[in-house]
């Protein structure tokens, strides 16, 4: 079931192709909203009008574009923006800085603002909007095989929250995150909504990596608009993570050429952070990832990239032990018998991995996928 | 022509299969040494080893042993170091403590020691010792398709410089380096070898990332055996920066499956430190590599790479510029025309990047090579 009180509006603009580019989630009433944004030095104008809303608390909407990022644009690229977002506003008929904005797809080039300028004028609303979630997820698509929704009760009811995200290359948030938007009909303050929604974006999207590379266009976004009446914090904050955690491994697993997802935890760590570093050199390493995809139990890779964090110079090779999906690798060096038994673990859709540390309490895991033919192929052939 | 006074050994042992696997450059006299290494948390055996040797500043000989890097391998992996280190210095008849030990290939797995100690037991020296230096590049190589030999003059001479050098993957050294060995019959002491190298290896192999995985096994080391009498240091550096240089260029141009090599500069930095900061992200974003695999101008994809250095909150968008072969692709956005003239540099063998951070004087150069479907096989598929 879906949050009561949003209206969807999903169309063609004509951005690149034919397929759905164009998004509109507008609230019936005004909405608490709580945001996180990419910290590239390259961030596009979506993400500067985004900042702007979101730090009022409130919105009435978010407009996206997908197949066209909107970066590297200059002053033209800014002014773009502001119009799409006051043209939108003006549409449903709420002032400019209660709408969103985002965008997705290529670096560098001009919205073709004739199209979103037509589009806007002879759209009418709201029997315009009679568009689903799931509409709004294929919407927001580029490279994306696969629509990504998910959804949940928070605690028993009545309120409803769903979630939709997009991306598959260009992905590694870290403090911010991908194209997602989650939308609930709770009664929430922005007091007990922006802390917990940035503890679980923590916890799920800025523990995620594609492939190391940080998109200049990321915002997560929650909007709460109350249509269902109140609801605890720890409802709240537990739906929230369900539904982000859901969105996170949709993501990895529809990676850009991905055959497998990797769930890689560390445990033992000095603290949290030192654990979710490491975590990230074992996710990230390119060799683990062609491990991962040819099911090869060379663990020595794994090492390897825990080795490469030389910040943590209290990371010790004696202390440090390996699994791969439960079976140890390292110190007892793995036989033939934990070889065979670790390879077919590898085999499955999602492998594990499992590094303690042996020097505190710290844990973390982080979600990432294998590195194949096809991200190669995208990639090389992907844009211009 | 090759520097006077060395006795190369090379053969196989029966390490892996029955190609050159084992290599030993010994010295007629004591020489002097200076050695970097890898800051791996998982250094090997060989590392610990070799450390201590070059601690002194001098040596008489090296030993490597290809295809096993003895890493990860625990206190009988350090066993086996100090044999062979013993042994091979038992045969050449020179004191344990006066020889390099270095391996390479996989992790995680004891030599064949009973292998080595046979063959150690066999040969006979000096009379075995009549290889040559393309010989020892030969037997140092894993998955390298090429073996990488330079040599230069000293200034006029008649001193000579040689250096061999392998390393196809696992390759972001960053303040250590692949397995390099460099040989010279310069005379120069260590105060002026060891900073001299130093610099030269931070210029070079440091600036060097195929894949940014950092090796357990890296040390770049250079002996100077004092045959051909006095050099200049000026001559001496510049003379090691054109061998390290080239062997750079040989690695990049054979990284895994690398079918171009890259040259990114960063000019404008604040220093050279950012500098250097900012090109390795561009070198090393899968984005960017596969787009240099497939000749495609996708300057946003650079604009990316450099947004993603947050560190380097004094970059400014609207301060940097990007070229690609010298076309320039922003601020002044790439027509059609720029775009094709950067993609036909793009098809050529070098593609060179070059990006302005507007801020000061700080400026670096470094060197990888493209992203292709190669280095998925050649990973998924080594080892176990």
């Amino acid at each position: 079931m879906d949050p009561t009180g949003y209206r969807v509006h999903a169309a063609n603009v004509g951005i690149k192709d034919e397929t759905l580019d164009f998004l509109v989630v507008a609230s019936d009433r005004v909405a608490t909203v709580a945001a996180t944004f990419t910290r590239s030095l390259f961030a596009g104008p979506s993400v500067v009008v985004s900042r702007e809303v979101a730090a009022t608390g409130h919105a009435r909407a978010v407009v996206v574009v997908s197949k066209n990022a909107n970066v590297a644009t200059g002053e033209a690229g800014l002014a773009d923006a502001r119009e799409l977002q006051s043209r939108t506003a003006a549409l449903i008929g709420v002032p400019a800085d209660e709408v969103l904005v985002a965008s997705t797809g290529v670096i560098g080039r001009r919205y073709p603002i004739d199209r979103i300028r037509s589009h806007l004028d002879a759209v009418e609303w709201p029997s315009a909007a009679e568009a689903t979630f799931d509409d709004a997820a294929t919407a927001i698509m580029t490279t994306d095989t696969r629509a990504k929704v998910a959804r949940t009760t928070i605690g028993d009811g009545p309120a409803q929250l769903v979630g939709i995200a997009k991306g598959v290359g260009m992905i590694e948030p870290d403090m911010a995150t991908l194209l997602t938007f989650l939308f609930t009909d709770a009664e929430v303050g922005t007091e007990v909504l922006d802390p917990a929604f940035r503890r679980v974006v923590d916890r799920t999207f800025n523990s995620l990596s594609i492939d190391t590379d940080t998109s200049t266009s990321d915002p997560a976004m929650v909007m709460a608009n109350g249509a269902a009446g109140p609801v605890g914090p720890d409802e709240l904050e537990e739906a929230l993570e369900r539904v982000a955690l859901e969105l996170v491994r949709m993501i990895a697993s529809d990676g850009e050429g991905a055959t497998k997802r990797s769930e890689v935890t560390v445990t033992g760590g000095r603290d949290d952070a030192q654990s979710k570093r490491v975590a990230k050199a074992v996710v990230n390493s390119p060799l683990v990832k062609t491990a991962v995809h040819g099911a090869d139990p060379n663990w020595g890779r794994i090492a390897m990239a825990v080795g490469k964090c030389r910040e943590d110079t209290d990371v010790r090779a004696d202390r440090v032990a390996i699994c791969i999906g439960g079976v140890e690798m390292y110190p007892a060096i793995a036989d033939e018998a934990a070889l065979d038994k670790a390879a077919a673990h590898m085999r499955q859709h999602v492998v594990e991995i499992d590094v303690d540390l042996g020097i505190g309490p710290g844990r973390a895991t982080v979600y990432g996928c294998d590195l194949s033919d096809g991200y190669i192929r995208i990639n090389a052939d992907y844009t211009t």
